[in-house]
């Protein structure tokens, strides 16, 4: 930590403020530059408090040196985590490939779904039971109801299911049936919920908040990893900007960003990331080329139809061409996307 | 709801759209434009599953007429709604004013801040129980014996008390203690905790995410509104924008647009909004000549020492200036700020 | 400048480092923390060639402790600039107000509204000749002949005139007739402009670009002051942001933040800032209580007649009532708004 | 153009905007909904004044419906425009390379990086000769000098020179050496500018604006279209968001989004886009991916010493590499990057 000096501070304001990192536990060290003195205060510790120096008079700024975060850094843990759930890889040279409706609706529509994107090569079906809607007067999900739905349609197909859990107290229900637990964009920073998820043991998927910062999602991911559960996905799914044209902004510089710092999976959301389904297959491809483990990506038999969403759900056929065009670009670097797909589907 | 079509969308696809609409219960109507046909579908519905239309084929764009929110809005409830509690008022001409440290640390310094802002005219007393933290390695609150401290200030005071609670399970015993029930700006989508909250039956302040549109926020609202509770207090407390000067930037102007759309009290936070002790005292005049209906504003007796926020809290002396300040302000645009104070406090 | 080393950088690495540093003439001081290696270099440099020094193997990241402004600092002059043009004033404890139509349509349009304004107290007509418009489709100004239409309000009121100029060649011609040249927000890193203007000689007004940081600001000041022109006038309009509810965020805490860093005076744009009329009257107060130097408000006869920003130009009788608003305000805290108005005005 | 009116409005008032709307020469046609009315405006006209709708009384909102640009649209000219001088093509399935430093700072480092970027693929040179810099303490780049620098490096290699210009009266020097004129991202709304690139009657490669939207971006190339000049390029090179740990954020959906509406070629500077040389390869891969016609790379032969933005220049032995990586994503999809590479090279 740096403790930057306002220009003109006095001797009694720098010796008030080496008493108050001596008395953090930290070790000061200043230096008096050509217009400013800067303190450095040395130690190993992170903790918040120290923000408080901040308030000290005569100090301009504090600034940090180390990153917030440390279990899920790559400093810590220089071997990259593979999240593996049946057919369903992600991380290392494997691209996860998640599947299916914004909603399940009913039974029909989410097991020919999920039939339709294993055909094309999918490695586990999405479908939200637990609905959190922006308006109190939206289709909310079919819950449990829901649940039992994509239970079936994993009989079917053997996908595994990603489903999102909205509160703590429907962990234990949705752990019950979800093979991955989904922390939704909205309850990125809702911390009892990243606990009891964790808690539950099954892999959480971590999707990032639209006004996240990279720093932030990696934070929220330490809550999980603390209860002993290292089987954390985090997804890309665009940030609130002033563009008007996409409903977020897709942010794949982060995807390799987080790479560079973290050792667990990073995947991608297209649908939402763009919110409108002409811009899916390409965002999808240029995500794979940016280096994802993973993709989720909404499907529905038929999308003007769909009770939420379906602007930015791909019909099967759109889906089947999205996952050619990836494969295409995922081979061309080496790596593997989704399930090998028998010759008969090309 | 306005459905615009491509350019050369075909008559077929026109037509698919028109039975689209009627089956959303919705009377159609075709406008012919030199470039484009144009289709209003009217009715008095806002379901969310009609932006479904946009997957049609042919179809450009669906513009929605109506506001999705309803209880919240002005036109439903001209009158606007005050909320009393104790000394606190917010709405009409009086501006609220609650203050205290970010957390509860400590009896001495709870009480002592509640009497400090008491003595400056503040009308309900804020401090943090259970703390939302970005880190899991940051100070989290002293849950339950935070409360107890709080309602001991209260009885040394008077004074309401403002706390957050941050998950569906704490609300029965945050609401034992609380007068009024803060959701933060992280759960500001928490759509179990509003409703628990609301449900509780004591007023809610509901903070305004760092990523959410004003409408949003309105919606948001609705959720709590729905369980019959209608005192809501909304509160303005900056968004995420590239702006890094300030912690947040704290967007006076959704203040009056909100209070021309909704009659529930609008308040500000200029600690949070800005994030630095030096731009919180002008923050909160410009926020009474706003025409807010309230300030929350934290106040520390040692910023320096804090466990959390320290570099945005006031010192006493600080926090009476600029009840001076906003009192001067309030008075010259005919309202009152917090409570009379005694001659001898100036 | 802090230089921040990778964790586990070498040796050499480190050294390389300070070697770069010295050939920058800059005294390096190494600080071996508990995780890192970090740099301090000092001198009173601030180049920005030094961020070269990122590229050095094992750096991490490089921090800069200077400000990279100069003449603008408050640290270098601490006495406030006031800039005095007739009637107006900008600075200390006045506040100048600058008001007229977006475009200068007509000279009955103009002086009618000149007379107007003057009336309610304005000090200074606004009025643009040059515009700079998004679309090539839209009106783009009278050119000279609107210039020579200020001017004849300038003589039938005598207000002085504030105008934008939008590129070096109309510089002459526009500091032929302006008392004020205004730079525009699209324009405020055009750095030739700025230049030009600067020598010009007479007072400019530089808009915040929407997307430029308050430090940027300051930096394209020091364009215009390194021209030995020192009578630069700073002025807010808003950020884009994700907000769609008003035009732009009109970031009130940026004037505050300025103000205690710059001697230059600051004043608001409400107009462009929200970009809707009836939010205009509110945020004009909100930036007097916040210590703007000055408002500069869009006035049209008729606004729903206007060539060019109708939406959020005020009428006659709101620009009255809007002044009364804000010298309320502004008196209320020992602060004078534009001209004294005659008693028969109220 | 559909004019929403407020609940309640008037029959008076809803007559007004009627007549408003036949003055404008557009056909109005009332529409009575269940909670509001809607006028639509019908007609082919685009011109801006119209939103001077929105201050009629009873007004709420003005919704355009017809697209602001004209000549940039896809839907007026259906097939793709193909920019090509000498080696270098963009568009259709040829994607353009141009690589180079940032600032030309000498004949032996322009010389040399052209060599190098060639021999890995290249084929264009960009230098900046004259440099728009933030702070007036940077280096402003050796004018005239340095695109001197630049024709020889042309001379030595036959890659064609990309160049800025930053103000109109430098366009006829730059363009008696540039092959291909750059207009930079503060630039884009330099209307004069543009203008003046577009008339010297070479390709034009036009940056988006950190804070401009798509839209403003077809805008800005429409007046280079309409001076008859129809090469122009544009490039995605980042927008300001809240994001910090990347320079700007790279919108590779807006590239996409853009060849949807727009028959121009669309390149992506993934160096300004990300501002770290380490975010770069993956991220040009990425805009391979996701359709963009050209790359634009900053190279520098020892970047810790660069000048100008050597964090986020790659060395040749980078850039070589990017080529490899983006050569491997182009093939995959069917299109051919750079120029063939000889096999040596590889």
């Amino acid at each position: 930590m740096i403790v930057v000096m306002q220009r003109g501070a006095t001797e009694r304001e720098i010796n008030y403020v080496v008493e108050r990192v001596q008395s953090l536990g930290l070790r000061p060290h200043v230096i008096h530059g050509t217009e400013r003195t800067v303190i450095a205060a040395i130690g190993d510790k992170r903790d918040e408090h120290r923000a408080s120096l901040e308030s000290c008079p005569g100090v301009a700024e504090v600034i940090p040196i180390l990153a917030p975060y440390k279990v899920a850094s790559l400093e810590v843990k220089p071997e990259r985590t593979v999240v593996r759930v049946g057919p369903f890889i992600a991380g290392n040279l494997h691209i996860g490939v998640i599947a299916g409706p914004c909603s399940v609706e009913s039974e029909e529509q989410t097991v020919s779904t999920a039939r339709a994107v294993k055909a094309a090569g999918a490695t586990a079906l999405r479908g939200g039971a637990f609905k959190p809607r922006t308006s109190p007067y939206s289709f909310q999900g079919l819950k449990e109801d829901g649940l039992k739905i994509l239970a079936l349609a994993r009989e079917e197909t053997g996908l595994p299911i990603v489903t999102e859990v909205i509160t703590p107290a429907d962990v234990p229900v949705v752990a019950q049936y979800a093979d991955i637990l989904q922390i939704g964009a909205r309850n990125m920073q809702n911390y009892r919920l990243l606990e009891e998820a964790g808690y539950a043991g099954k892999p959480v998927l971590l999707k990032r908040g639209p006004a996240a910062t990279a720093e932030e999602l990696l934070l929220a991911a330490e809550y999980i990893l603390n209860t002993g559960n290292h089987n954390v996905i985090l997804c890309e799914r665009g940030i609130r900007t002033f563009e008007s044209h996409t409903r977020y902004t897709l942010s794949l510089a982060t995807v390799v960003w987080l790479h560079q710092r973290t050792h667990l999976p990073v995947i991608v959301d297209p649908s939402h990331g763009t919110g409108h389904s002409a811009l899916v297959p390409q965002m999808a491809a240029a995500a794979v080329a940016a280096g994802a483990d993973g993709l989720i990506i909404e499907v529905h038999p038929r999308p003007e139809t769909a009770l939420s969403d379906g602007f930015q759900s791909l019909t099967f056929e759109q889906f089947e061409a999205t996952m050619e065009l990836c494969r295409k670009v995922a081979e061309a670097l080496g790596r593997s996307l989704g399930a090998a797909v028998p010759a008969t589907c090309h």
